[in-house]
């Protein structure tokens, strides 16, 4: 970890060494940034490493992208994969895919003999089959166009390195948020003890109970990219409406699930749930 | 189908045996009501059926209600079991309890060693999750209580063969009715064209379409008991929502799902869904 | 009352002298549409007849316009106004303008000045304050934009004198639709007893009580257009919450007021409530 | 201005002094509770003043109230009355009563009548419809009620006297707190720029615009007690909607009233309004 002051008084070779982690096989990236030091945010100098790439030649951008590993499960175990990328890959879960995981393989055959380069994504702001979506979506791009996609993940994928490793003013956003509140509208106050699930594409990823102000004691999710995808609170209210007047049995509520769409990673997401008897409303919430 | 003008007006052995079905192997039931004959209401005929039933020597109603099948899957192919009790449990599907179909054999037997009757249940009002709660609650009870909750099931089984075969005035109420109904908040009319799926205990029962009403153009169900359970409407909101201004990728939401228990068969439920971008409500209407 | 079949029947002295009182002072227009016949619904009467005012010349419409009486109170007392312009322009209330009846005056005469002919305008489509800010829009009209403007509203004028006064098939849409519908979301049924008060520009009009479908026994308001304005819906509900728990003094909700505007003098307009303790929303339903 | 520890520490004649505004003509009390220093917390401080008071002999109380002076306008003019008294009676505004005032002026009279002192209660936590409801209520009440009820607003009175004139820690909950939010659910966010009117028995005492947030920038009351009573929020959306697609003329809501009433004067009431095209709700958030 490095602050940025010390990235900016730095020699050169040091800043490149600095960064080596960040573009992977490709020092001249930083070598190129390093001319335009000092930088007064982080996110100044994770656009001046952006730019060495985007202005660089087309030869020497497909050989930049050529350096990155394929994403595939098969990869994990190649000896060449850089720590990040198998850090990064690892918790993307691709055999999460199930029975879709020939279509990913079969289409990143398809992506290379197409167009020559590995298919590259910023797999920590997707869930698995938004990823098998946007590799048979590119698919259709024309080379140009792909090359700008893949340049635009490139710079998804280091913005989140450089933040790993650079300390300082102007870090640019890369986390997202999820929250929310269960409000008894029978009551007229927040509704407490209520276990909460989230569940994204199907899997359990948090849970939690709601506390005397209706929300979890931390926010679900927070500190990294949300992966875009299909999401879904379970709200176990069974208990709760135990003593209240009327109760049938079965309850008329017992979970209530609420399903939702995440579209930006880096998105600020609260979704209340207004809880009452024989009623409930929820909304996306600021 | 008889009506009940003609029970009303037959000799009693004539009465006897056009209500053969209604009392399993006791014909002596019909035979007690038939002198409190003629009757205003199916209803009314039903309430004398069972008064036979309720006023009778205990030693009688065991002896009743030994003459019922066990409720199970291997009793099915027991040839003494009666048309109108094949029918009913052939619906039931107790196969559907999966693994819990051991404890659903178990619990009859203990329930058939200590009260040395078989279990007896209404199954056209339950799910088989349903049955099989019942069962296990019903095992706590005293024998007293027990002959009670079985002369109670035994009323509503009774009841619904007997509006099967009577017609006339004052029928009692045997059927619930599910409907649901969405509006479309943001343009405050009824939203037309979206696709409906309900479940019940995972299952999916019934679908439909709204229509320029914003309703299915027949109820989702009615003229049968609703079993008592755990149900869920999913309205597949993605299409409906594709024209829209600021739609994300992934939309917000895709399928709304709505989970409800019904506790009464009988009973009228409407679930409409007030629909929005950012946010939906769903209430028990009238 | 004549019959769609009589009017397509009989001579055309008598056709023109049954219509006597839809176009004022212009049998010529009759006279016009009566080679037309027969007519297979009351609209296509009513297109006909509107078809001989908009095909007429210029200085022939002008001159037909110009035999309309002003809209003033002051003409009120003109022996020249017809019976039907009395009582459409008495039930209009222009006095119910209080301060503003001197601009609507003023604007009334600047009108005639410009255009040559009275402000015409369909009372029995708007409130008073519509009336006047009808007026002083079309103050800013050309004089072709006008012309056309007050046909339109002869148009209306005369939908609604010929419904009145011919039955049969395909009669134009005149009337509009205003109800409401009250939910008690805490009990999960309809709220029964609840004083509703309808309100148009400031003056209670129509007042009932839900009945045990949550519903006023006969709509708020049909059978005529509904006048374009703002209208508030008071909802009283201090008392049907009394017997609730947690009512504080005083009670959270005491009056719901629900203000709203209709825009479609012929539209359907359906407000429900959804009630609970410490909540409540509306919508525009269907 | 004392702190507690000031007040702790010094002599018992200036601790006399220092709270000589609290209870009126009466300095007794605080000399009574001196004795019981020192106190942890100025809420212990208030204890053991009105400690002081709920055990003296009944005729010293009934001396004690008979200091208090009548709470009326002519009383205003009074030269005996205490600053304090004057202060908070002014603020009261009982002209509001309008065409009551004289139903209050008897009921005082009667009051005092009845039971031998003047009619007391704490005017900074009521509107002057409730101070009326309060005297009429309090009529009925037997003497040995009346004089718990009059000491009970004494409580309250001098809580709030208490903690304007002593800092320190453990201060008793005085203020209530009331705010809003406005949240837009067709973008999904919070809605700015929207006018809020704060009426209080019809009256307008505060007004605001939600900022980006959806929020007022500072809350709509705090810092004193809400005065118990009616009040209602109003929500000028009119120019809100002006850009969306389908606005009709009129608009279906311009301005959006809420009626709530206060029960706690030292409570937190949030209202939130989601907001919609064709639809609103509200609620008693936390």
């Amino acid at each position: 970890m490095h602050t940025l002051d010390q990235l900016n008084a730095m020699p050169d070779t040091d800043f490149v060494a600095a960064l080596a982690g960040v573009f992977e096989h490709a020092p001249w990236v930083a070598a190129t940034a390093a001319g335009a030091r000092p930088f007064e945010t982080v996110a100044a100098l994770h656009a001046a490493l952006m730019r060495a790439v985007e202005t660089a030649e087309e030869d020497v951008q497909l050989e930049f992208l050529r350096g990155h590993p394929p994403l595939s499960p098969k990869a994990m175990t190649d000896p060449a994969l850089t720590a990040e990328s198998r850090s990064e890959q690892g918790g993307l879960g691709m055999d999460a895919l199930g029975g879709s995981l020939a279509r990913f393989e079969t289409g990143s055959a398809d992506y290379e003999a197409r167009f020559g380069i590995p298919f590259i994504t910023c797999v920590r702001r997707m869930t698995p089959p938004f990823v098998l979506r946007g590799l048979e979506q590119r698919l259709a791009n024309t080379k140009t166009e792909e090359i700008a996609a893949a340049l635009r993940e490139i710079g998804f994928i280091t913005r989140l390195r450089l933040v790993d490793r650079v300390s300082g003013p102007g870090k640019p956003r890369v986390a997202g948020h999820l929250s929310t509140h269960v409000l008894d509208t029978a009551r007229g106050k927040a509704a407490e003890g209520i276990r909460i699930e989230l569940f994204r594409e199907g899997v359990l990823i948090k849970d939690g109970i709601t506390n005397q102000d209706g929300r979890t004691d931390e926010p679900l999710l927070h500190g990294e990219p949300l992966r875009m995808g299909r999401y879904e609170l379970r709200f176990h209210v069974e208990d709760y409406y135990a003593g209240w007047p009327n109760v049938t049995d079965p309850p008329w509520y017992d979970v209530i699930p609420v399903r939702f769409g995440v579209a930006e990673p880096e998105g600020h997401y609260h979704i209340p749930l207004l809880l009452n008897a024989w009623t409930y409303s929820t909304y996306r919430g600021s």
